[in-house]
């Protein structure tokens, strides 16, 4: 067979190279936890000695084989001390605000195998803590430096995780005896901690969003008919790769088209992306990066052909419409399941309007219809993981009713919250036809409109918004608008040159379209060619 | 910063599409180790019921998230059943011969979130197996399919890994106790089974050989001072997955250049390609895709500005010169610890003719130089796992000296196995100081020469080569002569243009050079712009 010349280049990108990240991140992360930490203990009549104690991720093998799958820390030893190598302890002293590292005694052969053997000041100054020690020395190390009296008190890390119902591991080492061990304050304080993002780690979330955002473009721009969906997960993964540095992504990418675009974890090794896109196929693509340990969670849907049917049309624009209103409506004490409803009730109202349902949108609201249309949460928690921890509260109980129990938080949003925007409608023949048949929702389908969507799959829009003060910034910047899309597969550029009054029209939070750690214009005013960051997010948070 | 014009496209490959690969492999791995297992049986007089029981690979979550890495099959079971899915097992009546899988039942909300919920039968048409049954009929459908007496007899799999020193989990199921289980007799011969490649399975490897063999051409021709290593990375596995459908790795992308490349196992967590390329740099990339579970290792060493400079020719050619008397000694009977020897003396006696080394060279064999410059073994068995087992039949020793001690196998060779060949000479600090030092060795040393080299990092050459009845034959179709790399970096096409004699004159063995699915010539005459696939190893194998 001849070569085949499928255009699979990815040729530029304003974002490159890479910004660096400061220490300083991890530095503010401790300082943080230390000051709720100490907090609670003040205000408990607790003593402050003692330390936090954390154990990084170790390597792991693949099954009885020596095959290592590349290490990415333990999120929580991430946050606080933003070490990319295995076999790690982190501490924290609470009395005096001391860090300390402890990092594996590597065998001399580690030099031949695999590379330099750092030195314990290496890791002091890369990590920027007070100290490093190997980890064979904690106990001897912690009780040196212990200013209480009786045996030191260490905080370990052990709580639930309510989107995998799994338990963090306390840090387990030789000697742990010797030490006092409390296992119920670190968890909220710390998981807390998370919910809430620093200016940097916005920084650095946001050029995750810049990257899998041009990422998500140049997608679109080479998407055709006959093409693989791996194939579009191949361009997402290089160009965030080759551009980005971001050798790991969020979550293993959904690249769902045609029907499969109504399977909401698509993409896994039971499924995975590997049919032919056909013409007047939907395309549903969630993909995100990671970018030093932080991630981005973006979903695109718009047609394999580039031009939206009317039918199309109706749904995509009935997803939109909830993404936006959300979006709007979103600012500090806003309940997220409020905010759930309210994306339910625009789609119900759009497939109202589209003759798909018929009846009274607050009754269909009472039998909880929207969840036939859109089974899962409006959207998560998202920073160092894509389901980021803290969406439940010790104590917060899930919502039971359909729909509303898949959400992964029910609280009200907080300013410096990162949450995902992400309404979906789609057409699963397991829920549609149930509730086609139910004397309760039956009398709201029309069936004869309805039978035209079967097949069609779904569509979702999912952004990632920052809350600030009194609102909330959409650091997602893909095409969203259906002429944009359009235009942008059809060739034109992105951001799409728009006059600057145009710009401010957006309601002044979302600028320009590409943030570019290299600008130095935080003005609001886009440069020709690059776009300029979100306000509040810029280069210098990152220098 | 204006966007940056880095060329990353991979506009073009011969390979696409991809071949589809039959369920006839994995019948005709069950069929040959039925016929092995049942010969171990008759030979020591044991009864031939029973049946063969295997656990599949489960997902698994990263730390306390739900995070969940993209699932890969465990070895043996994939060598058996070729099940992609997770949380199956697999069995073979050692009476009838017949394959039973055992799928989970999965709830209902699959379908929503995860597709559609396949039938038995379509797992039994997939993967043509016998019979499936759900997971929780084991015990059920074993005892009902049992024809002998007494408890049935379940062979397990329970062996030692000899390169990880892991052992393999035997299969865990509620009820096992109703059953008599051997965990002796399965591993030894299953494994052997694994050492020795059928047709089909070589067909598979060669498919990964040659779209890794691509990429790594691809890789050649993009490359240049000023980039990053882990952009290598992205160029090498973006090729592979969009024009290969390879979505793992067969392990993590070494891309090392100046004296990373001296690192032998760089490319890791703690050594993450970050490097960028300086002009005058060596590189060293050893990148391998999988493909339907079976693997390629391959390994490219070139100058980064695409001129080989005089010294780093004295290197390469020297251990070119080593990788190609290996190959041309390759045959059945020969011993692998001899093919090691080779290499080193071959290497030495290059390194003596350029003056780094004074001396004799059957002295510095004895007091074991080689393993100054080649601490790794000259190459492993290769499969399913990168580092297929079988290497240290049960009860053999592993050699004791430097450099020896590292083989992952001391074997001689057998018509159907496949071996990494991949010389190498580092200069590595950790080893060539002590060695400068000792009385033994630091004769050996012209310290002014070797001076010059240190910081050049190290050159390896790794091809996939497979024994057959009288010799071997070279699955890996990468630019190996310094004037072939030269020109291939230079924009020559490749495979390059060579008259059918001159390629007759290649020993007859590797008729040309990007083996190609479609291609029905299999005469050995290359056609235009394709290339023909090895002999015996052609699209037919995989129709």
């Amino acid at each position: 067979m001849a070569s085949i010349a499928m255009d699979s280049s990815s040729s530029s990108s304003s974002l490159y190279p890479p910004p660096a990240v400061p220490m300083k991140l991890y530095i503010e992360n401790r300082e943080k936890l230390l000051k709720h930490l100490r907090q609670n203990l003040y205000s408990s009549s607790r003593s402050l000695h003692g330390f936090v104690l954390l154990q990084g991720g170790e390597e792991q093998t693949r099954y009885c084989t020596d095959h290592e799958d590349i290490f990415r820390q333990e999120s929580y030893f991430a946050y606080l001390f933003g070490v990319r190598e295995p076999g790690f302890y982190g501490a924290i002293d609470v009395d005096t605000g001391k860090s300390i590292l402890f990092a594996p005694r590597l065998p001399a052969e580690y030099a031949v195998w695999m590379g330099e053997i750092k030195s314990l000041s290496y890791f002091e100054e890369t990590y920027m803590v007070s100290k490093a020690y190997y980890t064979d020395e904690i106990t001897q190390a912690l009780n040196n430096q212990y200013q209480g009296s009786g045996k030191p008190l260490l905080f370990l890390l052990h709580g639930l995780n309510t989107d995998s119902k799994n338990f963090s591991k306390p840090a387990e080492f030789k000697g742990i005896e010797d030490f006092e061990t409390d296992l119920k304050t670190l968890h909220p304080i710390l998981t807390e901690c998370r919910v809430l993002k620093t200016k940097l780690e916005l920084a650095v979330i946001q050029y995750a969003n810049d990257i899998s955002s041009e990422a998500h473009v140049e997608v679109m721009r080479k998407i055709k008919p006959g093409m693989k969906e791996y194939q579009l997960e191949s361009i997402f993964l290089h160009h965030t790769y080759f551009y980005g540095s971001c050798r790991h992504c969020s979550y293993t990418c959904i690249c769902a088209t045609g029907d499969n675009s109504s399977v909401l974890h698509y993409g896994h090794a039971a499924a995975p992306n590997d049919r032919t896109l056909q013409d007047g196929d939907m395309a549903l693509l969630d993909m995100g990066a990671e970018f030093f340990f932080y991630g981005s969670d973006i979903t695109c849907s718009f047609p394999v052909n580039g031009k939206f049917t009317s039918n199309q049309r109706l749904v995509y624009n009935a997803v939109l419409d909830a993404h936006d209103a959300v979006i709007s409506s979103m600012k500090p004490g806003v309940n997220w399941v409020d905010m759930h409803k309210l994306a339910e009730k625009i789609i119900l109202q759009m497939l109202k309007k589209g003759s798909l349902l018929v009846g009274d949108v607050d009754e269909m609201m009472v039998e909880r219809l929207g969840s036939v249309f859109m089974p899962h949460g409006l959207g998560h928690l998202m920073g160092l993981d894509t389901h980021d921890p803290g969406g439940y509260l010790q104590g917060a109980e899930r919502p039971k009713e359909p729909g509303l129990r898949s959400l992964r938080t029910s609280r009200d949003l907080l300013d410096g919250m990162v949450i995902t925007v992400e309404p979906g409608c789609y057409f699963i023949d397991a829920l549609l036809v149930p509730a086609m048949e139910s004397p309760k929702t039956s009398k709201f389908f029309n069936c004869e409109v309805i039978a035209k969507f079967r097949g069609f799959g779904g569509v979702r829009i999912e952004s990632d918004l920052y809350v600030t003060g009194d609102g909330c910034v959409n650091m997602t910047k893909v095409p969203r608008k259906i002429e944009d899309v359009e235009a942008v597969m059809g060739g034109a550029p992105w951001p799409i040159k728009k006059s600057i009054d145009e710009n401010y029209e957006n309601g002044g939070t979302m600028v320009c379209s590409l943030m570019v750690y290299g600008c130095v214009d935080n003005s609001g005013i886009p440069s020709h060619k690059v776009g300029c960051s979100n306000p509040g997010i810029s280069r210098l948070d990152l220098a």
